[in-house]
């Protein structure tokens, strides 16, 4: 009951709760939330994200607990519908995010139609909500776009070592919920499914339980499955420098319509967790080339130290990615750790869903995972899904909506 | 960093961390945990839950917001050696209850060793980890066990709509791993298995994202994926009286072994969510016997009203579920939501995983489900996993072991 008794504004007391279905827009979306605070992340828990600005939320947000990661494939030909369902989606999740419910919500409007929104999150706090819109190379065959797709959307080379599952790969558009809380994640996956049906169908989906990086500055890097701290040098939210320069897309780069966007390329890395856990301590960090207690590269003391890559094995993970044999690539992370039950090998289904966002692919993630061939952690990984999508810039106001740039040809 | 700074003790701070490799068994485990509480219940979130007692925990306990269970397959016909397993299970989930890492640790013992403990919940609070040992009917199989079996533990009939998926069903062994941290759990599940490797293997495995049933007096019921209020009578954790009746084994039960324990049945539940969410309020309403958005029994106000079974349509779901339909058949409800990526027809694979311990599923989720055969509800839902399990008694302190009653003849 401590929930009713709260001063803080949930979706329930945002919905006017416990009355009979009033209007949703009479309730006042203000009010400071006085929650607890999460382990390193700078925003109270259950506090709203903001929807409009500049680039979309979701991507330099300090990284929340939970993902649930929608990939669709457009079923309509009607591109008047489908603009239309971005500008529902839009609206939607403009709300969602600010901790109400889809439309006249899960029982206002007529009891003879199906709710506007499912349900499950009433009462549930905003949980720092955010949700990521992208568009697949695929899209750009549809609609008439062709002539507006960017040279930077190229379709991914395959790396060595990739075995992917087309069911687990590509999709017409994305969208990445993030969330404190998993079931308003879910809850706002299923109601853009929802809300699209009959224009698109998910073509599939990740949920993802823990987070394995940080972009909150000086934080802990949360460990991944493997039981080790990765990508330390992530760039932060507040590093206005290193993302102008590795993240957003400026408006020279290419179709005017992206200025503001990024780039987004998702892999579902599968670790091999039984095996590894039969690896000695010292291979493990030989093959990382860090200490698993700290994290601190090979030779340093902290994990944060900088590295000092010679003194590492030739095939050592960190000295692999590090921007320093890349010519400097440099991708945001914001991966998440799953676990999708047992494989028919009584093996944990378990790994990194590895989400980088960056200006352009050609000089991030595949530069990084070219050299990534021959680390010696691919004995323990393989990646089995991967998909990239454009992501359009953020939504400025009221009155703008997702893929506007795009559809309306206007920056 | 503000974990490193923080004066609550974590995984990290009771490991001694940050040296090199300090003996475990040397860092104090006392302190108070100063944490934020989690929605509607009484422990703080980030807190350890005592191991040791007359039943196991994660039953009467305060149901976390996280699960990860498993269920798994006996592979070895040594006797010896499986006691031991269960004696060294016992020892790690002793060890991982408290916040301490299994073992040496995740960086202790040998570097030409594996590790221990794999390392993942390095750095994270206990986080209410509960985990809970149950034997299925199969077990009772093997070592000489045929003797042993208890009466109640029957094998479930078919019941009416059953679809059952046998990969996804049975079981020689689960544990039920419930945590605040969803990191914590499937630490503990991973953890079991790899002490286990050689003796045992997963059968199947379910993790659930949000609780659905609450354990603490007078809370709100969490809502369903249904975006309903369900099982709101539950059985509270303080509810002495009702546990004894319900829950918990006494010796004249049956064998002296399961004195204390209780029998879980877990069945996997998918919802047609979709299909669902295409129904009118109303007939959602009529279909559960409930209001949507306060969750009061039809014509009544407020969840927590006694329910008037009779203004409800025959095949309601309270109606038929009630103990007053069923012969005062009560059961503890435990379940988690699920969502599992998506179907081969770019359905959602969601639902209810449900959990429910009884003093005896012949008086308990036997009669309700046979109930349920009518139950409106079922054009909307399938059953497609389904276990039954024998819950020892608790662990009475650091000598005791998971199932000695069992093995050692003794009560």
């Amino acid at each position: 009951m401590t929930d009713t008794n709260s001063s803080s504004p949930s979706r329930r007391s945002l919905l006017g709760w416990g009355g009979a279905g009033l209007a949703l827009g009479a309730a006042a979306a203000g009010g400071a939330v006085a929650m607890a605070r999460t382990e390193d992340d700078t925003e109270p828990a259950g506090s709203a994200i903001a929807f409009h600005g500049p680039h979309q939320a979701g991507i330099a947000t300090p990284v929340q607990d939970r993902l649930h990661f929608a990939a669709f494939d457009v079923t309509t030909e009607d591109r008047d519908a489908f603009v239309r369902l971005l500008k529902d989606w839009t609206e939607a999740a403009r709300r969602m995010t600010a901790g109400h419910a889809v439309g006249e919500g899960a029982y206002g409007g007529l009891a003879e139609a199906p709710p506007d929104d499912t349900g499950e999150a009433l009462g549930l706090k905003p949980s720092r909500l955010t949700l990521t819109i992208g568009f697949g190379p695929s899209l750009f065959e549809k609609f008439g776009l062709a002539d507006r797709r960017p040279e930077a959307l190229v379709d991914l080379p395959k790396f060595a070592g990739d075995n992917l599952d087309k069911n687990r790969s590509g999709g017409d558009l994305c969208v990445q919920a993030c969330a404190d809380d998993p079931q308003v994640a879910v809850h706002a996956v299923r109601n853009l499914a929802r809300i699209g049906f009959g224009k698109v169908v998910i073509r599939w989906s990740q949920l993802g339980f823990g987070k394995t990086s940080s972009t909150t500055p000086e934080a802990q890097t949360p460990r991944n499955l493997m039981g080790f701290k990765d990508g330390t040098r992530n760039i932060a939210g507040t590093e206005t420098d290193r993302l102008k320069k590795f993240v957003w897309v400026d408006g020279k780069d290419g179709p005017p319509w992206m200025a503001g966007g990024s780039y987004l390329v998702a892999r579902r890395i599968r670790m091999h967790i039984e095996t590894w856990d039969r690896t000695s301590l010292q291979e493990q960090e030989d093959i990382f080339g860090r200490d698993k207690g700290e994290g601190a590269p090979v030779g340093k003391a902290k994990e944060r130290d900088e590295p000092f890559l010679k003194a590492m094995k030739p095939d050592a993970h960190v000295r692999l990615a590090h921007p320093d044999t890349n010519h400097g690539a440099t991708i945001l992370r914001r991966g998440f750790s799953f676990t999708d039950g047992t494989d028919g090998l009584g093996r944990l289904d378990a790994g990194l869903f590895f989400l980088a966002y960056q200006r352009d692919v050609r000089e991030g993630f595949i530069p990084i995972q070219r050299s990534l061939a021959t680390d010696a952690l691919n004995e323990y990984i393989q990646h089995v899904g991967s998909a990239l999508f454009a992501i359009p810039p953020g939504v400025r106001d009221k009155d703008d909506w997702w893929g506007r740039t795009l559809f309306s040809g206007e920056a």
